[in-house]
């Protein structure tokens, strides 16, 4: 498989929507589906269908062995051992799970991004004193003021590795490996929007990685499913968010005793066909290599820029350059105060299903946008007419709207 | 449809293992799926697969109204309002959440069950002072010792409407009653065992329930969805456990503002294609009478005691009464310490699929059983002659292994 090919793989691009097709520009909200994935899921539901880890019947042995071969696999794709991999319900349970686990002070330091995604401020901001990383001028992260904040030791440092409304890549390497020399802070990696494109992979067995978070749905995988990534050493300190079924060894009615990790990470009955959705996700995945990611997402990533730089209307958010991004375009229309309409006109009149509002990512875009965006955010299955496409249909709408 | 009718509808009936028909007796783990339900996800992710709440374009208002509309259907089933069912993982994940955000000291009292699932213990443990229900000498709920246990004014109560491993249908009506007489407590019913029959439907209008948990996986529908209902003073009070994206009104560099109930408890994207398998579960369930899913309860019930009775090698944890229970038999074969091996043989000879160990209640077992069981849970595609079949090949069994 080519990603020029792989159109023909998501059954929902081949559907009909007023006689029109579908022109999907919100891939960093979620991804679509491929018929691998799909399967996956009918497959286990039509074949099996059974709980896992929990019954020494053929069944649930057949589901478990399928389970944990998930986990493996996404073991494997990070450079990390079996154990170090806890599934969760996506990012925002993983990223929770390590804030509740870590038992921070109020008073711990802990250092973000301005243009993080709510799930890295919120949970941070509840249990500590969380301080966020400018954006330079180009909009891309301020490493001056982020080395400046590490002088305050913080306890954690959260890297996010794409930013869902700017697209900028950020040099997480660099990042942790000076967290790590200035106080030895905990490292952890929001990967969401950056694990499902394979130029972008991370070896944590290669950076200093204590967490890395992420969810299925952003990577062709299903929703409900999510990893948390986490050292050995780490996971071991850590305290579980939710306690139930599965994470106990033995119970009493005095006490428990802890399964070792990543059990003790997931009580009760866990997303086990989202997982291997998430499975097949990977698989298919692979067979994309890192250049193809890379000049493909470039090539998108190119055509939003030019596009918003050629329109003086337009005013793009982050970075303008092709290196170090993806491809993502958060907008805005000069003297349009809401966006809402021009989204629905855009998916009405034209089949283009883009987002506006504050992506998640409110500071940054109130800061820089001072208000809200049209964000567009393209995929394996997008092509740079596609891009092309919206910006001739956005130029029809705004001189129809009298907005230029 | 009728019961007699619809084991046509679960596709992994038909499966063959060594050439074997399948004999599902662990459904009180998790269900099979119908047909139904799994084409409700297919379809999702083949003709939509996009995000919620968050785009204002055609295919994300199109997943959001059928995401909201299982919400309502939810919320109509239990005689609750909308605002008053949060979506989860599932039953641990709606169980923690309240246990975490009830703001609990360590020496507020909550009263739980002997019987209870390990979901229904180890969070209330963490956060406070439990005590537990002890059996009665048929193995049902001592009310006796729960009206003692209640003058220690608890705090909360949490009442397991139909208990995993004695099968056993506790009061709940008037146990919510008298909690509510003697001191108010916070009445929650975890529902995850009852909620998947028709004749054991919950009226939240009728009965003073704070709280009510369940899953979607044991009644018909996808594993990783779950509800929370809470009646909208309490999940106005109730603080979430998750924070995140899509859970918030506004976010700043300084604060946040949370969004109105049930949405401020569901941090993140939902499970949504398992959301929608729910509401095809739900659809698929709301064929069933109350009148003929009791009479089928009974009647595998039936079945389930009377074989048990009738052997002298065996021995049946809880009530011994048709009435009042649900068709699960856990029970013990005299001499046996390791059941591994019988569950094994039942699988890999008989094509029978039964659980062994603790089910998530170690106390009640290792309490009332001396050790691990071999459980049989039967639902909606079982008959009596598959708990027949079950018993005859169990005496096969522990004659060929010399344990009778």
């Amino acid at each position: 498989m080519g990603i020029a090919k792989c159109q023909g793989d998501f059954p929902v691009l081949d559907r009909l929507i007023d006689g029109q097709r579908i022109t999907y520009l919100d891939s960093a909200a979620t991804s679509l589906k491929p018929q691998a994935v799909i399967d996956a899921m009918s497959n286990y539901y039509s074949q099996n269908g059974v709980n896992i880890h929990r019954g020494k019947y053929y069944l649930s042995e057949e589901a478990s062995d399928s389970f944990e071969r998930v986990r493996y696999s996404v073991a494997q794709y990070l450079g990390a051992y079996g154990n170090e991999v806890v599934i969760t319900k996506g990012t925002t349970e993983s990223i929770n799970l390590v804030a509740h686990g870590l038992n921070l002070q109020s008073d711990d330091v802990v250092v973000g991004f301005l243009d993080s995604h709510h799930a890295q401020l919120l949970p941070w901001r509840r249990f500590a004193d969380l301080k966020l990383v400018e954006l330079d001028s180009d909009g891309g992260i301020n490493l001056d003021h982020y080395h400046e904040l590490l002088e305050l030791k913080p306890k954690v440092v959260v890297l996010t590795h794409c930013s869902n409304v700017t697209g900028n890549i950020a040099p997480i390497e660099e990042m942790a490996i000076a967290a790590k020399k200035a106080c030895d802070a905990i490292v952890i990696v929001d990967a969401a929007q950056s694990i499902p494109h394979p130029h972008l992979r991370i070896d944590v067995s290669k950076i200093p990685v204590d967490f890395l978070a992420f969810s299925g749905h952003k990577m062709l995988g299903p929703t409900g499913v999510g990893c948390l990534y986490g050292k050995s050493e780490r996971l071991n300190e850590l305290r579980p968010l939710m306690l139930g079924g599965g994470m106990v060894d033995w119970v009493d009615v005095e006490g428990s005793q802890e399964r070792k990790i990543p059990h003790r990470f997931e009580a009760g009955t866990p997303p086990i066909a989202s997982t291997l959705g998430l499975g097949a996700a990977l698989s298919y995945l692979s067979q994309i290599s890192a250049e193809e990611s890379r000049q493909h997402t470039e090539g998108l990533s190119e055509a939003i820029i030019q596009g918003a730089m050629e329109r003086d209307y337009l005013q793009l958010l982050g970075p303008k350059t092709v290196k170090n991004r993806c491809a993502i375009g958060s907008l805005k229309i000069k003297g349009c105060e809401d966006l809402s309409d021009v989204a629905r006109s855009l998916s009405d009149s034209y089949g283009i299903m883009c987002r506006t509002g504050h992506m998640c990512a409110q500071p940054v875009v109130d800061d820089q946008m001072d208000g809200e965006v049209l964000r567009i955010s393209a995929y394996i299955y997008n092509t740079t007419d596609e891009i092309e496409r919206f910006y001739l249909s956005l130029d029809e709408l705004v001189t129809f709207l009298g907005l230029n």
